[in-house]
């Protein structure tokens, strides 16, 4: 029988690294079988012990699910694309961002959302962007989305009390126009937005909010609305799990030289 | 003696949340140090093992690092702005991101990088981004860049060998005026972009050349970068690790109702 012989690093490694490059290179493909623990504690002469490390360390990375007792799976993704741009700009201004999304696109796959509002004190950080006085309250429309039944994202809109009391913002019902052309209908039409993006670990309410399995990081997308004056309107926090999106951007050079 | 009770979770999670409110309020700063585990014993009324599941489980989200013997510590967060639109436009649009700038620029700290360039067949990835034909190469340009020292992020860009072959983007060394503009010089200017970002944990690869602490996940950030006629010639894949980068982008609308 022959063992499989690969390089200096401690053994579980090793093996964590043949299986991840068979992995990356698409030799083991999404939703595929890894080998046992017992075929590969034959493969490369190692004790049960060596094998679950390697594999937990894969399981850490996000690359193999563990559905026990039917073994080790590649893990599948398929991410939907995440466009902050489709807001000001529902068509790509690129053939290169048209065919990425066509590739990309969660096509075919039914989407739904929660809805909750409500009216509360504002978390620190929506209350600095927005440029809060001490006891200001903001409306938050909270929206868990679906896709297919499985919790895709988070997304957590607040604007300041003060300007959507009384319009329909504060339903918990889709908005069928959007909420920017309700703000723009009360006089806050945003014509520019900062985005900010940090990358995490969930805390424990996200993992079960969002069903996240072990491993894996998530996205927090802070977009932060502004008028024409400058005034910030809206801040929208959104939670994207980074196994299932792709945040997508597409840029333009302004005019010529301008990069000099 | 009071012990602090607190609701219906394992008590391991209901004394994680309480100290990850503590942290992200604000009331432990960063670099202060946690309570020992005696004290969060006493305090608790819990075993010394359950006292160790909640610090490891806020080690695992990256709010705190363990410094044995001194302690827990809380993370300090000095993330860098890293701005894919500074490319093709030096300043900002908007006053909003002139202020964040301001905010987040790692001002005073020393920037370095090293740089290695090869000759290589591309990742997969890297040939479909590129649309190579199979047995095409590519030039790398490999860069780490550090902060005072620390290692920052990982940028890989990636060129067709056939149009960057004897120019100034094969010599190993820092391109005052930028690689792009050596391009554009070679006929090949840059003049749309396409960003893509992933979110993952770190290959161990990774961990070792960015020195990454438990927990942290990081974005990979792809940009293909396309000329007028849509030839895409420079692929760049960064490595961000979120514990020290916000991802920032501005958007404007672009004409009045272009949303509608």
């Amino acid at each position: 029988m022959a063992v499989t012989r690969l390089g200096r690093n401690p053994m579980y490694q090793q093996i964590a690294d043949a299986l991840r490059q068979q992995i990356t290179s698409g030799k083991l493909e999404p939703d595929a079988k890894l080998p046992t623990e017992a075929e590969l504690r034959e493969q490369y002469g190692v004790s049960r012990e060596t094998v679950r490390k390697s594999l937990a360390q894969l399981v850490n990375e996000g690359l193999i699910i563990s559905a026990r007792p039917q073994g080790h799976f590649v893990r599948r993704r398929k991410p939907m694309v995440f466009r902050p741009q489709a807001e000001f700009r529902k068509r790509p201004f690129s053939p290169e961002m048209d065919a990425f999304m066509t590739e990309y696109s969660a096509e075919g796959r039914e989407p739904r959302q929660e809805i909750e509002v409500a009216i509360v004190e504002p978390p620190e950080e929506v209350a600095k962007r927005l440029r809060l006085e001490p006891g200001d309250l903001v409306a938050v429309r909270k929206r868990v989305r679906y896709l297919d039944g499985e919790p895709f994202n988070i997304n957590d809109s607040y604007y300041p009390l003060t300007l959507v009391r009384d319009s329909e913002i504060m339903r918990p019902e889709d908005i069928a126009r959007g909420a920017n052309e309700v703000l723009a209908e009360l006089g806050y039409r945003q014509v520019r937005a900062l985005d900010e993006l940090y990358i995490r670990m969930p805390t424990p309410e996200q993992v079960h909010r969002l069903d996240l399995s072990p491993g894996t990081p998530v996205g927090l997308h802070v977009l932060t609305g502004y008028t024409t004056e400058g005034k910030p309107v809206r801040v929208a926090m959104t939670v994207l799990p980074g196994d299932r999106h792709v945040i997508s951007y597409e840029r333009q050079r302004e005019a010529p030289n301008e990069d000099a």
